[in-house]
């Protein structure tokens, strides 16, 4: 089986590695346009070897899209045009409407395959990957409906190799759940991370004074904005919402602290303390 | 050595069963009001009896008031009259300024040394208690000056047995930094838990589409209000400063996503991942 990864990160990396343990006999061509990366990909034995985008996508019977959001819209049509009527595509993507619009009257649609991994690390490019990071996690199938039965259980079967669960999901639910259990945090992260680097110019006192709960609730403050900046973009609606939402009850906190109801903001941690029992689900 | 240690929860336990580990001869007596967690203390060997106050605080040659602030706030200059006039007494609020000021006048203010130990997990009780929390984390000593230097060098001998970093501090510039640095971010993972867990009413959704990230964002919201509502009344002026700064950044990312300015949006993100060259210095 040849597998075309366009994109060589942690995810396309990752899934590349996860896949190369259960299947002996795949080959793994990368596509890249950053040479650094493709370089890497070869390195450490991630892909066998670096094409260019056009005569990889023609030969892979899976092609899956592993680059930021914004190259995926702009890719996957022209990908979709170039395969084989046998092949089978996927995109990584952390948004899904706009990239199931892109290519929804595109004659090849059922070839197409719209998931979503829930899975990654706040690092990138193709050292941060590893063969077990989609090991347990959720697989979003959004519009299974619109992919042919073929494809369909292809990807189930590779989701069986990779030990994924697979969830299904119409594309506008997955873009406005996601703005709230995950851009959400990366904003509230980056967010932090800001204004603890404006107050602190003197960068001793947060060694000094910053403990794990800051390193964890900051850590997606590292995250790459090149994969970033666009998910913002193509999810903004439902993550302005979103915002708007966290930045009242922020705002709700405030009013509570300057008023030391100490009644009030305790009721409204207990509120909060129910994520215990939600978070016992997740790896 | 008697050490009594009012509260026995995640830090005065942590505290007790990593001293016990070089100090052969340690005694370790605990007071707390809620016999459940006296019980267990015993029962996890972190303590060897449980007394009332008044009778342990006056054998003690140590005193550790390792309960919220409020209690600590109101205990400290109860226990100062008590102790012997050779005992030191610290405490571990994660506020300062005003447990200081409480015993300013004390005439056995110098038995007293001000401590912040930087460490601490989600999780509080007796259960939540261990022997290594403190190895390698920051012991902050505000006012030292204040202390005599008897105490003080006990309290660096012990934090040496530890395996601590001494940091020093006066009281209002702890309670400034600790507001950014910690504080906040605790405010910022409830008010994620609440905005995600009021908009997700299908709990299936966020076991299905969060992954790790979100988990540590939000894995300050299952922290116990008993100990925070006291530190958001007595460090209300310096975090409602911060949540300001916050919430002013959270708006300005949200207006770059309203208006889809994803060079600004890339900027903001980039200032952020300068705080990665701080966290490889954080445990």
């Amino acid at each position: 089986m040849k597998l075309c990864i366009i994109g060589i990160g942690l995810l396309g990396g990752s899934f590349a590695l996860g896949l190369k343990e259960t299947i002996p006999d795949l080959t793994v061509i990368g596509v890249d346009n950053n040479p650094e990366h493709a370089r890497k990909a070869l390195d450490l034995k991630i892909v066998e070897q670096i094409m260019p985008l056009e005569a990889a996508v023609s030969i892979a019977d899976l092609v899956a899209l592993a680059s930021p959001v914004n190259a995926i819209v702009a890719l996957l049509p022209r990908v979709l045009d170039l395969v084989a009527p046998s092949a089978v595509v996927i995109d990584f993507g952390s948004t899904k409407e706009l990239i199931c619009s892109a290519v929804q009257h595109h004659p090849k649609r059922d070839q197409f395959v719209a998931v979503h991994p829930i899975a990654g690390t706040e690092y990138s490019g193709p050292e941060a990957a590893f063969a077990t990071l989609l090991k347990e996690k959720t697989m979003i199938i959004c519009e299974p409906e619109k992919s042919s039965p073929t494809a369909l259980t292809l990807i189930k079967e590779l989701c069986h190799n990779l030990e994924m669960r697979v969830s299904y999901m119409d594309a506008t639910s997955h873009d406005l759940h996601l703005a709230y259990v995950s851009h959400l945090s990366h904003i509230s992260s980056f967010a932090l991370g800001i204004t603890v680097l404006e107050k602190e110019k003197n960068e001793q006192n947060i060694f000094d004074m910053a403990g794990s709960g800051f390193s964890s609730t900051v850590r997606l403050a590292k995250s790459s904005p090149d994969m970033w900046a666009p998910i913002f973009t193509q999810n903004g609606r439902n993550i302005s919402e979103a915002l708007r939402n966290y930045i009242e009850i922020l705002q709700n906190f405030k009013e509570i602290i300057d008023n030391q109801d100490e009644k009030k903001s305790y009721a409204l941690m207990q509120e909060a303390n129910e994520i215990r029992r939600i978070l016992q689900g997740i790896k």
